[in-house]
């Protein structure tokens, strides 16, 4: 876990675009971001007060998280200098960067000598078991896209902040580092070994109350063949009661594979219920969550009401419109 | 890749079944075996010549394969002493066991002074590429099991062994430490970081000759919660034009999960060729492999007579049988 709340660094930013972490944790856990710190030329401006670190530490802050990525691959002088100075002040380090901040000396010299920690979120910094497949109390959504980065990291939070706003039991729980960063826990699912993804997804979303929910974040797509690995790992350990169909309804092959169409939702159904039932045999296929934001006010809605009819669910795109359609499902079931 | 020809380690292995590893080398690629060296007490004889270490030497062996689990999850003081005068004496070492070689000083000290190689076939040797999709020349047939452990590593062999005997061009494509012990190259799959699990089957199974099959060592099942991502993997990343389904008829439940029931012949079919097919739309399903190591005689043969009837598919043992009736449907296509 990270300690929480955190000041965000927004480095020397060069677009709104480039702190999109940043703005993550800022959109959906506001009580986590006591300020922004900024280097000279950042572009990007989360509309939050902007702390030295000292103040930073005064208002509680506990945590500088890189909210930005880098360029080049690399951490620039000018960012080790904030950072190394975040650390003489106590403060701990998270990540969510390529480069890890384990594999820079000068940092972690200096987090041993002042006793603070570095969490690079990209790895998983737990020996996760295999699998075991034993039914778990709670109850689980998950959502599942024709594709990657459709909007189901959205969707799932969306569902749990209205799930919040309603007063029912529900925990976000992240599958992938701006997740991680957002909420300060989770599993990199992506960086974990094959024989333990299923065993990562069951051990972050263990035996709960009859009615709370884990709301997990879905990774890849059954159809994107890169990634449907850990797609099937997500279903199969999640055992979910519920699914979200995730799609984005411009594009016109599949993520990184020109060769590749994306599936239906029809298919997308098709394939994906058969294989939840292996693991949750009342498994539900319970709504559908559209990302519209290439689509006009009006495309949208005529785009929805289509799926809505076509499917037989409710079809709802949380970003325009809010989760509570798909909340109102997920009660009713 | 493991240098070949091996000389294989029997240790003090208690019985037979200890040995697998060197009977499966034994029987799938004798020409690498030169001979067997075993300790006092050794309970598994593979028929093989007993070879000093300089003996071996002499016949041109070049790896020494440790053919056999070891107890308590250490290597031994006895093992060590052979292992490090095989060292001594020129020879690579090859291991599949959990505890590793690398992790063992005195080992590591050994191989680094004389120049040899510790080979850990657990560990993945290569950082594999995030999969590309691309489709790639060449046939590929891959076995897809209704569990896990009912005999996709040895159908694959079998297939392979009658292609070479037909004159066919041919390569078995190991994914598991016994099968890359065996043929000395492959990849541990179930080692591999998850996002790059069809990038490495994309990998062992490169472009090839139009009428070239390799023959993708299976893992796994899709309906097994623990591993269905590497069998998906698997599917996504080796586009297989030929799946042939794996099943063993006796099992009571899935493989370490007593709430579990095996699917029949059928639903593996019907969950399987959809996927198979978003990588590989030609994709068919074109046999049966059933071990029936469990059954009589007679009760093998009315089984596959049944399952032939009820699947409309050439249904075989390949251990019992051969695996001439497969070959037939792959040749055919």
């Amino acid at each position: 876990m990270i300690p929480t709340p955190y000041l965000l660094f927004l480095g020397d930013a060069p677009d709104k675009l480039a702190a999109k972490v940043a703005q993550g944790i800022k959109d959906w856990r506001p009580e986590n971001a006591v300020g922004q710190l900024r280097l000279e030329g950042c572009q990007a401006d989360l509309g939050l007060t902007d702390m030295t670190l000292e103040e930073a530490k005064a208002a509680g802050a506990k945590t500088l998280v890189i909210g930005v990525a880098n360029r080049g691959g690399v951490i620039s002088p000018v960012w080790k200098e904030v950072l190394i100075a975040a650390i003489e002040a106590g403060f701990d380090i998270a990540s969510g960067l390529h480069n890890l901040l384990r594999n820079e000396a000068d940092l972690v010299a200096a987090s041993m000598a002042h006793g603070t920690n570095l969490h690079d979120v990209r790895v998983p910094g737990i020996d996760y078991p295999i699998a075991n497949g034993v039914k778990r109390t709670g109850k689980r959504v998950l959502a599942v896209g024709t594709d990657c980065s459709v909007g189901k990291m959205y969707t799932g939070l969306a569902i749990d902040a209205e799930m919040q706003k309603r007063g029912m039991k529900s925990t976000f729980r992240a599958t992938g580092q701006t997740g991680i960063l957002i909420t300060g826990q989770g599993c990199p699912l992506d960086a974990v070994i094959a024989d333990f993804m299923a065993g990562a997804v069951e051990y972050i979303s263990p035996d709960n109350d009859p009615d709370h929910w884990d709301v997990i974040e879905g990774q890849g797509s059954l159809f994107h063949v890169s990634y449907s690995g850990v797609t099937m790992a997500l279903i199969h350990g999640g055992q979910p009661d519920a699914i979200i169909l995730a799609h984005e309804p411009t594009r016109t092959h599949m993520r990184g594979l020109p060769d590749y169409d994306l599936p239906s939702l029809e298919a997308l159904r098709d394939m994906c219920l058969p294989i939840a039932r292996v693991a949750n045999p009342a498994c539900q296929v319970v709504g559908i969550s559209v990302n519209t934001a290439a689509l006009t006010e009006d495309e949208a809605k005529e785009y929805l009401a289509k799926v809505e009819a076509e499917m037989g669910l409710p079809a709802v795109d949380p970003y325009r419109d809010g989760a509570e359609r798909l909340v109102d499902a997920l009660e009713a079931m």
